[in-house]
């Protein structure tokens, strides 16, 4: 809306009292655009024109999801029918001028065959789980729609006239009503973006797993390419359709909301609401799933019957397999929209309330959105040094790749965010932060912003050292296996502990400097920043996945030693990317469910949470309760599906005449349907658990203790979360550490099969629960409470605390 | 001191304001004994008068300690010199009237020498040991004590010139350099009285083992009277030197302090600091000794030459059993004796800027030594329903006893506590709390008590649901032994999340009502309340290890399958009391760390502990990592200490002809001083980290991050360490349950040596660490370092926050 308009709320226009802290409030609200107040004449505007902003933000969404579909062809010339494989293979697919490793199988039409079966199978099961997940979500999220609106409708009564605003008694804001409807339509909107990224994420997934089978045998540079460009498509489409929706229900609700910005970007909130809750679910479902199925898996097979992982004799495989899809992949695609969503919603409310507010500084306040603009541009190119400008021509090659990966987005980034803080934002603006006003510089902000992005850096490059197989932590694990599974364990533990000391201090650090400069939105854009280079993110944890499917389908399609040992090396890269990823994950719902905090707080109307009070103390408390609650549930989940599936394959290989000999065909569906069905019911306690825990303290003890709880769940949820995911990940390495059987070191340990390696199967399958079902749903915890609260804090601000009222 | 009474103080007299909040902390200030205020002059004065109360303490602690020499002498009566032993087994020993069950090896000469000769062997080695942690931890101590001296002596630049007050800048208090004096001597008196509580804890368990073992052949009865004995001695002797010391001490400084009431106990604070230094170190370096040992000997006796735990043939035995003396019994006496010794400092405390402190009411002043001495009454009565009212008969009796002694103790001390309120307090008085006052009847204040005790109870008993293996939760994990050791550790690790709900609700309840009704005091007392029947929580805990060791003197002896079979019994009902015992442990310390918070904040002047201040933040972050820090140095140093003792016992196994035949005799010397060299290697990393903390964190980021620190290491340590501790105990007890096969479910699980046993004996070694050395000792961590804050808070106050100062 340009300045000078007289809308709607022209009736609220004025000049607030310009004194004091306690004006601050009033400050932030509905002074229109031409009235420029004195002390904020001195701002410059932006050097992007409000113009630019909105042609900018939907054409690098549209590149980015040019660039996916452009992956996607890439990845779609290998060919999956018989025929076109060895047309292909003989044409080399396109790439025929490097190819430098031996080839082998590449005419056997059988393996093609057999390859495409499968992949069929898992896509299949993936696709008929995600159908049953999504329909009980959907109830869930229909009847939550209600919750909803009822909740919010109700702050005033349902009443339908304009109200007082927030930040400011004296003016008046659209009707309570119709925020409780816009919040639900944002939330619905959140919800099913979230739900179409995780299912085109699997769906890419499914489609990419067997093609990189069948490149693994031109070499695992081939193998490589086609994983990560897949992992690309899910990146770029994840992060594109992620901002464009969010720039389109933006510029909609405008329409409405005119210039009650305030109004407009709490109802915006409800898409963060949205897309984590879906992501909670997804998580949960999708990673008791996966885990139930592969712990089942493994403890029959590899444990009991010595057969190898994903040997097509196991009926628990393809379960197994379409999990890895499911939880790791959709999963783990809603959760990392939701962190995205949210973080931009945080940004998008606190800075609803600064000088951007009153300046109707359209530039400005898109800031968070352009900087995840310049994210997919800088991902773009940074994928290019992975695909196009370098390739990989041995497996010692694959981390390095993917850790340049990491290093150079950050450094784009770097350049990137100084080059849109510098046009986007004008030299000086003001902040307002719990009623204290805060005069921030544009490079105060890019230092906000970069802190969080190399925060981010750090985070991963402390769990890559505990978590890859080439430092000493995870050697010193997989030593440590020596004396048995016991002492694998508790090695394992303390690893996991001790890998949360750096990224606390990160975060720390990265709090206390992004707040000094600019208060909660300074909190809320370093999230942006750790997050804004979510495509490369994404491409390199959807690559894990895919890899260790590329593994199972070689190893059930019967190819050669020699391929799953490359798959194996692209699958041991992935562990540590996925525990990066997870640290990223985890490291940004920290600075981003604070924000969310901070917002709440704010829109609560509450001045100081005190700790001393024990209102507050007890909400701490109990909030740092609530992560052991959730674990538990979650990992008793996986345990008790687990024995479920162990049951079934050991049935199965009891019952069923010639499954071990390979001339008995196992009966793939029940496990698929154990897994399926111990999910669905499972995910239910745990997620209620989140979604309620703020409505009942929120409704019953009120803001002060919700805001410890949510205190509480962050500061302790982030450590479990942490140490959850590198234990597990360091496990896994360990296992894979005398698999591969490297070094000399190694192979003292080794090989497959003895009494270390026994060892080290307890601890990976330990450690599969925790790294990924409890630990990467405990960052869905702390945000999803956060952002709920936010959502609900007028209802809570109007009619909580029922409890302390009456007694 | 008489009312009316003119000390030096003299000239501080003066009317306080007695309007509004600003003005509260003035009030609690040296309005002198016969100024009674206006507004307090309604409160009646309490019905024991100061000569009673000054008699009735000291009288209950000796009658405490007599008590404690009586049931000496009767377990002294069991002899261990073969021909009295004769003697005595012909006479029974004097009880020979309820002799019920069948007497076997009564007569064996060699049996007792050889009892004997390994009772004194692990007596030396756990006096040796502990000579040489006594000696390091000296060095430690005196170098603390110079820095005590040091920082709050130069508070005001070693002036000896009285200086204002903290509450009542008009009046002139003692200068900072003779508090500084007395804090130092407070602090070496605590750490003395707690070296000393450990030996002489130490002495008596090695002094009842082998007697307990001797007394199994008469029947498991004899025996758990023999252990129960020995467990009250160390209890009484504890709780009532603990009080007797420090009611010393308050008299003795009274002498200098004269009415300067504040100054009075916050220098008497540094006897708590000093208790829980030493208990510190005894936790650490104990639980790592004792540990060590037990995980080094099960992993190659148990798991890999199938030996059963205590053979003579391991050469670890001597090791593992001297551990558990020093661990479990001199560190957990220490660690006890702290929680005691601070939850009294931090009641004192508070109630000297009450209108205690105002009134100079002595009786009011002392009502926390009072509650204490009523504890030591009801603990003896309560001791003789377990050795003299009823008897135990049968192997099932013996946990229902030891939970009998939980019920009465505490339905007793109700009782007990109701009648001291009644008698020692006045029906009103007044409570400041950070600035405002509160008025306190005094059944308001005997609620407060009350509410702590049952709070202990209810967390005594959900901890015995969640470790004793007659409940299901522990034979679920047992079940789940069935799919092997990585489904057992999953199910154990869910268990101990899942036992963290219930105690965290109980103390969230606790401290709302108290610090309802009372403030801080409310919570002090309420911690007070649930260690008020510490005696016999000490004696149930000490049982355990006495039992463990009887069996292991039994097993070494080579006595009769039967005897091992009843010491068995007495030690897995030992697992769920020391269970218990960690759970009461870890619910006061999370109730006497706030109070200690609380006097902290109040004393260094913090109006308000904000989490939304990123000074906070940052601090509540990274206090809420310190505990998983703290882990992971211990348990890695367990996990190198066993790794090592592993290779040690290995190599004996295969250097030492004919060990395994049991004619070659096994070096356990060389195994003592692995485990003696380890432990105090590996104690000092964690003990530093614990007392440094809060010196660096309060010296260069100030006491607003430091209160942030203490509140997040609070709220995510309580849920570490009652979750490790309940795991472990959880993992112990499905062991023993499939060991003892008593019904058919344990049957179809067992028998030893089976797949699900393996898997069990897995469990439990990963446990060990979790239970017995990083959980317990993370209780230490919270009260320690709340004590410490208190005790530096006017440094703190005065020269704390440099970095902030100069960025």
């Amino acid at each position: 809306m340009p300045p000078g308009d007289t809308g709607e709320c022209a009736e609220r226009d004025g000049l607030p009292s310009p004194t004091a802290a306690a004006s601050a409030a009033s400050l932030t609200s509905r002074a229109r655009g031409n009235v420029v107040l004195g002390f904020l004449a001195a701002t410059a505007m932006a050097i992007l024109s409000e113009l630019a902003t909105e042609v900018f933000i939907p054409i690098t969404a549209v590149i980015g999801i040019a660039f996916a579909v452009v992956q996607w062809v890439l990845v779609s010339r290998v060919k999956l029918s018989p025929a076109a494989a060895v047309a292909g293979g003989g044409k080399n697919g396109g790439y025929g001028d490097y190819l430098i490793e031996e080839e082998e199988g590449l005419n056997d039409h059988n393996v093609v065959v057999k390859c495409a079966e499968i992949q069929k199978a898992i896509s299949e099961g993936a696709t008929s789980f995600l159908y049953t997940e999504y329909q009980y979500v959907g109830i869930f999220m229909s009847i939550f729609a209600v919750v909803i609106f009822l909740f919010l409708g109700s702050v005033e009564g349902f009443s339908t006239k304009s109200q007082p605003c927030t930040y400011s008694k004296d003016k008046y804001c659209k009707p309570a009503l119709f925020n409780a409807l816009f919040s639900t339509v944002a939330f619905l909107l959140g919800a099913i973006t979230s739900l179409v990224s995780g299912f085109l994420g699997m769906k890419i997934a499914t489609y990419a797993n067997a093609r990189t089978t069948l490149e693994a045998r031109k070499g695992v540079g081939k193998a490589f390419i086609t994983a990560f460009r897949s992992g690309a498509v899910m990146g770029f489409l994840l992060a594109s359709s992620g901002l464009v929706v969010l720039y389109i229900a933006i510029n909609a609700f405008k329409l409405y909301y005119g210039d009650d910005w305030e109004g407009l970007f709490e109802s915006i909130t409800g898409y963060g609401l949205g897309g984590s809750s879906m992501a909670l679910f997804g998580r949960v479902g999708g990673g008791i799933y996966t885990k139930a199925a592969d712990v089942g898996a493994d403890l029959v097979g590899k444990v009991e019957r010595n057969i190898p992982e994903d040997d097509p004799r196991n009926p628990a495989v393809i379960a197994d397999n379409v999990g890895d899809n499911v939880g790791d992949i959709a999963g783990m695609g809603s959760d990392l929209f939701g962190s995205y969503a949210e973080s931009s919603c945080a940004a998008l409310v606190v800075a609803s309330i600064s000088s951007f507010g009153i300046n109707h500084d359209f530039t400005g306040m898109c800031f968070p959105l352009l900087v995840s603009s310049v994210g997919i541009i800088v991902c773009l190119i940074t994928t290019l040094f992975a695909t196009d400008f370098f390739e990989i021509k041995a497996v010692k090659e694959i981390e390095p790749a993917l850790k340049k990966q990491l290093i150079i987005s950050t450094a784009l980034m770097t350049v990137g965010i100084a080059i849109i803080t510098w046009l986007a934002l004008p030299a000086k603006f003001t902040i307002f932060n719990f009623g204290a006003q805060k005069e921030v510089t544009n490079w105060g902000l890019f230092f906000c912003v970069a802190i969080g992005l190399w925060a981010g850096l750090i985070i991963g490059f402390v769990t890559e050292y505990y978590t890859s197989n080439a430092y000493s932590p995870v050697q010193d694990v997989a030593d440590s296996c020596r004396t048995g599974a016991a002492t694998n364990v508790i090695f394992g533990l303390a690893l996991g502990y001790k890998s949360v000391i750096i990224p606390i201090f990160a975060i720390a650090v990265s709090i206390y400097v992004s707040f000094s400069i600019a208060a909660m939105y300074g909190i809320a854009v370093a999230a942006l920043g750790m997050l804004s280079t979510i495509a490369t993110g994404l491409a390199i944890d959807a690559y894990g996945p895919i890899s260790d499917n590329a593994g199972g389908i070689a190893e059930m399609a019967g190819m050669s030693h020699r391929i799953r040992e490359r798959t194996d090396a692209l699958d041991a890269a992935g562990n540590t990317t996925a525990a990066i990823g997870k640290g990223f994950a985890i490291g940004s719902a920290a600075l981003v469910s604070l924000a969310l905090f901070g917002a709440f707080v704010s829109r609560a109307g509450v001045k100081v949470v005190d700790v001393l009070s024990p209102k507050v103390f007890i909400g701490l408390i109990v909030g740092a309760m609530l992560p052991y609650w959730f674990s538990a549930m979650t990992m008793k989940s996986v345990g008790s599906a687990a024995l479920k599936m162990v049951e079934e394959v050991r049935r199965q290989f009891n019952t069923i005449p010639g499954l071990m000999e390979g001339t008995g065909k196992p009966d793939y569906a029940t496990c698929v349907k154990i897994s399926t069905d111990a999910s669905i019911k499972e995910m239910i306690p745990p997620g209620a658990l989140v979604m309620l825990t703020p409505l009942i303290v929120g409704t019953l003890f009120g803001v002060e203790t919700l805001s410890g709880v949510l205190a509480g769940a962050l500061v302790s949820g982030v450590q479990i979360a942490i140490s959850a995911s590198n234990t597990g990940g360091a496990w896994d390495n360990a296992k894979k550490y005398i698999e591969a059987g490297a070094s000399e070191h190694a192979r003292t340990l080794g090989p497959k099969g003895s009494d270390c390696h026994k060892a080290a199967v307890i601890g990976d399958t330990i450690g599969d629960p925790l790294k990924d079902t409890s630990g990467p749903s405990l960052n869905i915890l702390i945000k999803l409470m956060a952002v709920e609260s936010l959502v609900f804090a007028p209802f809570f601000a109007t009619h909580g605390g029922l409890l302390f009222k009456y007694f």
